[in-house]
């Protein structure tokens, strides 16, 4: 890459401000910058790294008050700008070839959209459906009467099980299990016996799934996961959940069954959350907080069992300054004692220091 | 599926209550049940649902007293007798083909037992030995030796190491890999150096593991998972661990090496356990607990470190009460000071509020 | 094998305490050792065990003192002694034979080193470069442009993606997936939006992966494990996190992006990282800990937010006396109230007991 940042500017629909016939030759995030690099700063708070970056300009939201120094291209939201300039300038993506590979196996009873791409040692069962313009990577498993949306991606050594139900723009990472069997037995005489786990998972579009992850197929009906939802790699997402639009879903998270996540919600990593309850819309739990029963809409809540974040803090600092109360209460009994006129009791068991 | 409920109550072994002709077009859970379906109650707890329900009719304990409303069908225990249902009448299961895909690669020195379907993409190596009726998914690797018992399924990628043991009728889903090596190193000057991991992998008969579990090769003799445990999705297992026959081990538990779990334990969700340590029979650790010493029988543990859930639950409520407790002690030191006739002493840093 | 405790002394550099010409047929841990077989004792105080072991005899560290009884193989280091033993003499190594097999898909634009083994459904993309030894098992992927050192072992299923850079001497266990992308998206309007991931990981020599790990690549430049760490199975690390040499990080921690880990650093299992912060070398978050900020180099820190871990354990064994604490100040009103001569508050709903 070598353009001039009024060329850029151009490119992406910002203004510059400063000497637009820099030479840029490269993009990189403010701190790994190098010289002739552009870079942009997506959160004021780190505006004090633009005095130590080595990037020659960079792209900045356009109301902000930044000290005079580097040219820069103002932008509505630098972050989306600058994303948009990766996909135009950035390295150039991978295509994967139309047509199934011939090493691929694809039942004569599936069903290939236009443009579709399969990969070596990619199997498609009886039934499966494939969108226009899929890439189904090598390795990847597509189980009988599955169906794939458009321009889906799944990465290489994906298992999609039999039934389920991808929507189109949807991309799943490398060895990521869509659709095993729910978790459910029960339990005769302390032998446990299988559940039939008959539903499936349904992935509304544009969802994206990390690494390694697994979701379960319901035990009738199904496991969803609705449109627009992120999900992050390693996490574990159980039979009949349904996770509302546009959720965050961090590494490490583990879903009980039947649990009802909203729309716009926030689970930090490592987080749990227990079988059959509902967080609300537009809520957050903190990372590897503990949800033991349903929380409202709206609300933040942290730690094992979670509670409301307002809560835990103030009992977290008294907890913080627990040693020092008991010193309190021991110098309280000594001082009432005398008062009394009698010896303190001894509770030196108590105090541990 | 269409039948009347007389004809599946003679076919679960249950006696109709009510409406013997009805006519029943499917099965389903008693929240997502649909006009003409059947649907059960397993849990008296749930019995309120029964008023809410569209299904047609219901399985039902024998003893069970509820409201007179749908027909009926009483059996012993609604949840085996349903699982029963669904295997009769659900969808069909899918049937693999007995032999081997022309693209897999069955070593000559692999014995196959009769029926076993092999499909393609697999890899059986040398001396690896698969009992009769095993269905041996695409994509799924047996190691160098290793045995898998008759009516195993092994589904699409899973890993089975060299020399590893496993049962019949086991289920092992998506991704899952048994026996890597165990994580062991010797330092020395800062150096970690490998320790050789030369034991195996024993899997008794009817264990289920999830997806993308992993369970860890002994250093010497081997790791063992005992008859009739289920273990959840993305749990691990390191080397050296017992695991004891008919327990629960729920999604991300994981589990240190050398660490000896009981008979019909539960490890809930994210459940953590120390290595070298002991669980006993038929006892309990709750979700996201973090086990740091063994665990006497018929126990129940939480909280990290575990405690008895007794004790748990009493400290946790003062924990709960802690601001408030901070202001009681402050009162008491401000009547204390009046009583002596002096101004109360300073502790405003404590009290973060 | 069948050796004289001698010989054996002479092939591992040690010196015998005892009968040399006891006959030795096997190796084994001291729980597990059975009549014939040659033990060691790495951890002295595991040395009463030596009373109890059925082991002929005991590789056995240079002046530690035991109770006579077993012949002994003095030497610096039993661990490694013993390690080097099993070398020599334990389970044959599996060597995968060199060359392409025929159902591999290796691009003619990869650059294969010498004595190469790359096994069946393997995957190498164009540009992509394997060093001298490596071996590819079935079914890897290895994506475009990725480099992979010498005598790097990739067991079945590992995903390595495009660009990426292991050194030589990397072992990286089955179905762990290096390079996937960065989880990362700007909202704008509540709707989620991907930012490109076009960084890479850079794996440094000597490193060894566990099973189902999963370690993304960086937004712009690199995630980067540098020579010498040990991670374990089921680990998650994010994007342009640097992790220093020689850590050690147990199974199913996770660390969020952009954190830094030092040298020497050991993550017990479980442990989660916030992003953004540094983990000083020489330290040690315990097990199940959760770090929300920067960690100084030498330290122990336990806990969720973790702390120091002498803070830990003071405040830790006050919380354990929380009820009696209670008690306490309790007492302390109605002692007080008495000797104002009113009657104590009722603070009942504080005691739950």
């Amino acid at each position: 890459m070598k353009k001039t940042l009024k060329e850029i500017a151009a490119l992406i629909g910002g203004r510059v401000e400063g000497d637009g016939d820099v030479v840029i030759t490269g993009a990189s995030g403010i701190k790994e910058a190098r010289e002739g690099d552009l870079t942009f700063l997506a959160n004021p708070k780190y505006a004090s790294l633009l005095k130590e970056t080595r990037a020659a300009a960079v792209v900045i939201e356009e109301g902000l008050q930044v000290a005079p120094g580097k040219p820069l291209i103002r932008v509505k939201n630098p972050s989306i700008a600058f994303s948009k300039l990766i996909d135009l300038l950035g390295p150039k993506k991978l295509v994967f070839p139309e047509g199934v590979h011939t090493l691929a196996v694809v039942s004569p009873k599936a069903k290939l959209g236009k443009g579709v791409s399969v990969g070596p040692f990619a199997v498609i069962e009886d039934g499966a459906v494939i969108g226009d313009r899929a890439v189904i990577r090598s390795g990847v498993y597509v189980g009988h009467g599955a169906a794939i949306g458009a321009e889906c991606h799944l990465y290489p050594h994906v298992i999609i099980r039999e039934g389920c139900e991808i929507g189109s723009r949807v991309i799943i990472h490398g060895g990521t299990v869509i659709g095993s069997d729910g978790f459910g037995y029960v339990a005769v005489e302390g032998i446990h016996h299988k559940i039939p786990q008959v539903g499936k998972v349904v992935i509304e579009d544009d969802v994206e799934i990390g690494s390694n992850v697994t979701i379960d197929r319901a035990r009738f009906d199904k496991t969803i996961i609705r449109k627009g939802t992120k999900i992050d790699n390693l996490v574990q997402i159980a039979h009949n959940c349904d996770i509302g639009e546009n959720s965050i879903i961090v590494a490490q998270v583990g879903i009980s069954g039947s649990t009802t996540i909203g729309k716009n919600v926030i689970l930090a990593g490592q987080v749990g959350v227990v079988g059959h309850v509902t967080i609300g819309d537009n809520s957050i739990i903190g990372a590897k907080g503990g949800v033991s029963k349903s929380v409202p809409p709206n609300s933040y809540h942290i730690g094992i069992p979670a509670m409301d974040a307002t809560q835990f803090k103030k009992i977290f600092a008294a907890y913080m300054r627990l040693p020092q109360l008991v010193t309190r209460v021991r110098e309280l009994e000594a001082k009432l004692a005398a008062l009394e006129g009698r010896p303190a009791d001894d509770h030196a068991e108590a105090t541990n220091d």
